[in-house]
């Protein structure tokens, strides 16, 4: 079976390295950036173009959302499986005559971190029987963990992960906002935040609730505010409105 | 020397834990909630009491901040050094004729969760050089990390660990309830959780930021809007305003 990645970002480079990683050779990385497409290359030994598309019988597209329907167009075979690794957009996305999927892999992909991917759960959706056992088949000689998802399960997966990840990442930003203005070493927090995630690991993240807001503590909560301005009140008060909220202290 | 430490909750607990594996004997836990006493110095061997607050050199007030004050008053004794363990207190609120401190570790405590606490920070602040050295002494038996902090400090500190730990936590309840009511296990987030948090040890969160905000992806945000409302709805909006106004992208 022959496999041609599209993109050269950070989705085609880690999804080429796990397979790589795994003696499964790839026919292809195909993408606009020669530069970036030339690194991987070198670094996995995979064919890269920009110009001549390779046949083959799986197209994993891994470029950005908006990019997605326009690169679809790209491929003109019809004796293929095509699949998009987006978690907010359908399948029917991707304009062309071949069978369409999606193969979304749930993870956050940075280009210069080490990841384990058989951890990464894969969600997939495609248009029939045999097409899904062949997706659940290719991810999982990567991953332990590979799933069929809806369109509509999808979108909450992403949904969920926006919250579990992107905004836990930007609160990150801003706790070190606050504590870089002090000229307080942001490494402090670490054991902190390491300790925060080990928790909901055993007990329920509701269960595991600390500090002011959910003591109804009013003289922290407006000492904290004092302390604050612009995005970072704005965030204090919604976070601690809401915590109030979800154990009706208000 | 002898060391009270006084509360029943989850700092005391824990703080009176970490000083029993050191081998360094407590000559009392005190508190009102004899119950809770009772286990604590079952599991501990430390002798406790409700009525008679043992004679001390050192004692640790690690009750909520709201009953610090109230609590202080039960120190009659005057040659001694009394601390409280809130973050967000001066030590001036402890009401008697003793030397005060303030004696801050950085950390969330659950009951039922195992910590290392040589990774705990402590943050010390006191009268004068010998009490800070006698704390310092003390704290650095159980931690390896152990720092002076002016009441000013202690209060950014203890505002950058609600942004990195509590509201970290709240938003990981809130993904949780989005998974639960599409079914989706909460368990499947975990891997994307734990790197996460894996990334900002070897990368700036600014850096490592990812997610539609900051891709300005507006699709996906008004998609994701339309999933979502009342708290979850008001806590997308602020932070994906906050992250698109940290990457001056509105």
């Amino acid at each position: 079976m022959q496999v041609v990645i599209i993109g050269s970002g950070n989705v085609a480079y880690h999804l080429a390295k796990a397979f790589t990683q795994k003696n499964i050779p790839l026919a292809q990385i195909f993408g606009r950036n020669k530069e970036a497409l030339g690194k991987i290359s070198e670094e996995l030994h995979i064919p890269f173009s920009s110009d001549f598309l390779e046949d083959a019988d799986v197209y994993i597209i891994c470029v950005s959302d908006s990019s997605v329907e326009n690169v679809s167009e790209l491929i003109t075979k019809k004796d293929c499986l095509v699949a998009h690794t987006s978690g907010s957009l359908p399948k029917e996305i991707l304009a062309g005559n071949y069978r369409k999927s999606s193969f979304y892999p749930l993870q956050t992909f940075s280009r210069t971190k080490e990841l384990d991917y058989s951890k990464i759960p894969f969600f997939i959706e495609t248009e029939n029987f045999d097409d899904q056992k062949l997706l659940t088949d290719l991810a999982s000689l990567i991953s332990e963990n590979v799933m069929e998802s809806s369109h509509e399960k999808r979108k909450y997966i992403h949904l969920t992960a926006v919250f579990a990840c992107n905004f836990v990442n930007h609160l990150f930003s801003k706790a070190k906002e606050i504590s870089d203005a002090q000229e307080i070493p942001f490494d402090y927090f670490l054991p902190l935040i390491d300790e925060t995630v080990k928790k909901i690991h055993e007990i329920e993240p509701k269960a595991a609730q600390t500090g002011p807001a959910v003591r109804n503590d009013q003289r922290v909560l407006e000492l904290h505010e004092q302390l604050l301005k612009d995005e970072s009140l704005e965030i204090y008060k919604t976070m601690n409105h809401s915590i109030k909220k979800m154990y009706d202290l208000e």
